[in-house]
Parts: structure tokens; sequence; C-alpha cells
């Protein structure tokens, strides 16, 4: 098998993690035609456009999409991907690691965010006469897609619920809407138990009761809003990918940013890249390397010998891809 | 001195904490002039309005408002008192006690949330042809007089920091002003160290380093999320009381909901609403006696021979507002 994947590393610690990661994609037996594409702060200094046409048709063209992080123009490049290519999942999986700085050992959860529209809508934002006004949409549409990809999701892994978030009480209509949608859409899954929760009340069950969680699904905001939460359980956005999903196309990337602070000393952690390239693997139905790529990682974080500072190590990006290089030999 | 309080004890587990707070509140050297008034799902079927006009009424006439818990109405009682009555400000205060589930001894911080505006604006929600929308109003005015609230607030209690909350990377507009409001009134509290972060990289530093926040202030949504994550880093809601503050009221009241599963059983935790009842008591400039309250609840903490089942003790409501009372006189 052969794929046309588009790289785009980005700004910061972005282009570190991701030379890290296709230089251990580089061991695995599968044949890929990288095609590099440039986006970020960087990109709009050289070129005048933070997302520059070209890179969005690299992107489309592609079988799926690795990116590394933006720096000050995240929202608009990563935004306006993931609108573009109508990517209309976005999975982040916690899980707690060994070894890692998590508040249990047996958190595993996925988050399931819609992707599309929530208050991610720019143009829907305004000022006024007072101050300035935001517009939240919820479409049925939409939101039932974002649902019932989380009940498949969960079905097609063996987790046996789900759990609906939302702020129901006080958004009536629009998550009102989400709410009753949810119902609707478990009905067609009666072996999957369904559960939802305020989006209040989850950000406290999550640190109180994160082992009860199997499939969150929830709105753009709240998505982003508890997988950043989700991190900090398990110690931190280095070891949190991430995968967009939709019907013309797929992009990975880890959850955590560009890093100015550390970036272009070879320190960031990789793993988090590494991860998303194992969603990218599963997604390309190569679960089989997708495994292999996932056990060394596990297989590291296991030994605890070659971890980067923010995990209490002291190895540099390359130390952790040529770690796994030797694992997956 | 001789104040009236409006009483509204409310649903659920509501009352019988309210029962244990009085009480309490009896063995202080103040007099208090008492009124009772109906607000929740009791009140709704009983007289047809979760929140009659009576109600509102004793509220503003008071010096100050009790409020225990509303159910299944909860927003439209609570929502709808902080709008009428204009109490634009809603402290939440997130401490760790000893003999508590803290994830860190060290965490002490106080959440300043916008109270009038921002999602919590029901007549801008509507059903549209595909869906709903609501609308998200960022007002100069309400936001400049929150952040200077908490500025000010930091001042007068020795706290050296402030931290604006937003997600302007997303929200440019609105959260952009809020971020430019948060700088431009932190000018005029030169001694006090300002910083920004993004709504979602804050619920990740909550989790990997809440010692370092002192005040946070943000808008109305998040703060509501932010808290509730606050109360699951120190153990649960059972401990995190809230102020609502205006120009022409105060209404104090745990975080905590009515409880159903526990509601009728005298097992809940009156702490949270005590601690409310020592905000009111510092309110209404009675610092004597709300320390004096204050200090008798962390004894009983320390002592940890009375502690409701939340804290892993098996004492009943009356229990602890007898210890209480105890350790008063
Ligand atoms: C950079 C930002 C626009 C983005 C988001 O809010 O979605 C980020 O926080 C994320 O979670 O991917
Ligand atoms: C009951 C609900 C409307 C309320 C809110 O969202 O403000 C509650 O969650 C709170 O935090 O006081």
């Amino acid at each position: 098998n052969k794929y046309t994947i588009a790289v785009v590393p980005g700004d910061g610690i972005g282009t570190e993690v991701m030379d890290a990661t296709i230089s251990v994609l580089n061991e695995l037996d599968i044949e890929f035609n990288y095609i590099y594409a440039e986006a970020g702060d960087a990109c709009l200094e050289k070129t005048g456009s933070a997302l520059p046409q070209e890179t969005l048709d690299i992107v489309r063209d592609a079988d799926a999409c690795l990116f590394g992080a933006a720096g000050e123009t995240a929202a608009d490049v990563i935004v306006k991907l993931r609108q573009e290519m109508k990517m209309f999942a976005n999975l982040r999986p916690v899980k707690a690691y060994p070894n890692t700085n998590s508040l249990s050992e047996d958190i595993d959860f996925m988050i399931v965010r819609e992707n599309t529209e929530g208050l991610y809508i720019a143009d829907k934002e305004e000022f006024t006469d007072d101050g300035a006004t935001a517009k939240r949409v919820i479409t049925r549409e939409a939101e039932e897609r974002i649902i019932d990809y989380a009940f498949q999701y969960a079905k097609d892994n063996n987790k046996s619920k789900v759990t609906g978030v939302h702020k129901a009480n006080v958004l009536k209509k629009s998550d009102g809407l989400f709410k009753e949608i949810f119902y609707e859409v478990g009905e067609r899954y009666p072996d999957i138990e369904k559960e939802d929760f305020y989006v209040d009340a989850t950000a406290m069950y999550l640190i109180t009761q994160p082992e009860s969680f199997e499939v969150i699904v929830t709105t753009n905001l709240f998505g982003d809003i508890l997988s950043d939460e989700g991190a900090g359980l398990v110690g931190g956005l280095g070891l949190i990918p991430s995968a967009n999903i939709g019907n013309y196309g797929a992009l990975f990337e880890p959850v955590h940013g560009s890093a100015p602070d550390i970036a272009g000393k070879g320190i960031a952690n990789p793993i988090a890249m590494m991860l998303s390239a194992v969603m990218m693997l599963r997604y390309l139905g190569e679960s089989e390397s997708a495994q292999k790529l996932d056990n060394a990682i596990l297989k590291l974080l296991t030994e605890a010998k070659v971890l980067t500072g923010d995990l209490g190590g002291n190895a540099t990006t390359n130390d952790v891809a040529n770690e796994i290089i030797k694992l997956l030999r």
C-alpha cells in the first residue's frame, strides 16, 4: 500500500515533533509519499497567508494529513482547515499511561467533539454599540452526525456507555435540542448505556470520577475545554493526540500547541504527535502497524528510561524517536 | 446591629442545609430578622411560579439573601434572581481544607465570575430552520465592571496576581474585547501582576498547577465551568460557597444543587451553606463573627471527627450543626 500524506509541521515545536514522527513512520513497512506544506505564523510572514490555498489543496488531495502546531495564527489555520475540509469529528483520547502524573491509572476515555459549529463560526461574531456578540450555532444535522459518530465509535470499540455533555438548563433551546437528539440517536444503539450531564458538573466529575467515563460527546467549545482538562488529568498535553475526521479527509494533530517557550531546543515531547500518527494508521486501515507503533510507545513509557522533561526525564526529542525506532525493530 | 435576611431554602437538601446554617447563625451575637420566601420546584408546583414576585420583593428589601438550592427550575430561579437584582459579581472561592480529597494542600484561589451576560441571556436564544442559536453578549460596561471588581478584590485581600480567562483566539471580537479591557483595567492596579490564559489551557492548568492561581476573572459560562472544576480540585461541591453581589443586594448560596439523590435523609453536608453565611457576614461588615464561624468550620474539618458522608464520615447534617455550635461556644 502506498499513501499520500500531507505533512504540515507548522510553527515552533511542530517541526521538531513532526521530524521525530516521520522518522518513526519510516520504520514501518508502509510506503508513504509525504507532501510537505506550509501553514502558521512563519508561513504568514513569508507568504502573506497563514493557510495558503496551496496547502489546502495538498491536504484535500492527500489520503491523510499530519499537522504539527501553529503559533499565534493557530485559530486561523486549524479552525479553517477543519471547516474547509468538513472534518466534523474531533476525537481526543484521554488515557493514563504508566509513569506519568495521572490522577488515576484507570483513566481511559474518548472525547468526541463537534468540529464545525458552536461558537467557532468567525463570521457570526460582530461588534455592537456597547461591545460585541458571538453566535452559538447548533444545527440538528451537525449535532446528529457527531452524536451518531460517538455512538458508532462506542459500538466499534466495545465501549458500554456514551455521555452527552451540554448546558441545557441555561441554553434551553440550543442545548435542549442537543440533549433531545442525544437520546433520539441513542435509541439506535440499544446496547449502549446513555447518560447526560451539564458541562459544569462534567468538569467536576472528570476530576472526582474520571474512571467512570468511556465516550463523551459534546459541542465544539465544551469539547475544547474538557479535552484540555482531560490532558491535565493524565499529566499534561505531552501525550494527547487527536484526529479530525470527515467524509473528504482527515487530519491528525497533537492537542498541544507550538510551545514557543521550548521551541528550537530539541526537547519537546514527540509522543502526542506519534500517537496522532497511530490514529492516522488506524484511519488508513493499517491496524497492524498502528498497534506496533502504539505498543512501542507504551513500552517506552513503561520502561521510563527515555523520557522528555515534561515527563520528568531529560531525553531529547531525538532520543525518544531513536528509542521508539529501536523498540520497533 | 440588626439585619433583615431573606431566607430562601428552596428544594431538596436546600432546606436541610439552610436549617443547619440558621441554627449556627443564631449562636452569633447578631440580631437577624429572617424573612422566609419560596422559590424552586416545589414553589412552582404550589404557586405556578418558580420565582414569585413576592420572593423577588423580599430579596430586594432585605439586607442580604441566603439561598439554599433549587431543583429542575434552578436556572429559572437563580439566573433570574441574579439578573433582576443586578448582582453582577459571582464570587466562588476554591480552597483546600484539611482532611478533604484535595489535589494539593496549597489550593486557595477566588473565581470572580461575570454574572449578568455572556450566554446567560435567555431571550437571545432562538430556534432556526435547521436548529437553534444562542447569542453570547459581551458588553464593555459589564466586563469592565467585573474585571475592576476582581482587581479591587485582589488589592483588598492582599493577592498579588489576577488571571484573566477568555477564548480570544477564537472569539476574536468579543473575547478580544475582554482581553483588551482586562489589561486596560489592570493598569489602574500597578502593584498587581496580570496574566491571561485561554479557557482551555486554564482548565488544564487548574489541575497541573492549581497553586499558581490567586484570583481568576472570567465571563459567565467559563466561570460556571471552571468553578465546578475547582470544586473537583478540592474534593467536591460540599465545601464551595458563593456570593452574588451587586449594588442593590447580595445573595449567598452554596455552589451545589438540590441533590435529589440524598435529599430528605438529613445527611447533606451543610458546610458550603455555612461558608456562604460566612461570606454574607463579611459582606454585612460583621468580620469578627465571620472569622469566628470560619474558624469553627476550619476546626471541625481539622479535627475530622464530625464529617458527613461526602467527606468520608458518617455524621448527619444536624451533627455537623451541633458540633459547630459547640465549637462556637
Ligand atoms: C488553537 C485553537 C483554535 C484550538 C481550538 O480551540 O480548537 C485548540 O485549542 C484545540 O483544541 O485544537
Ligand atoms: C443552575 C445553573 C443555572 C447555575 C449556573 O449555570 O450558573 C449553576 O450551575 C451555578 O453554577 O450556579
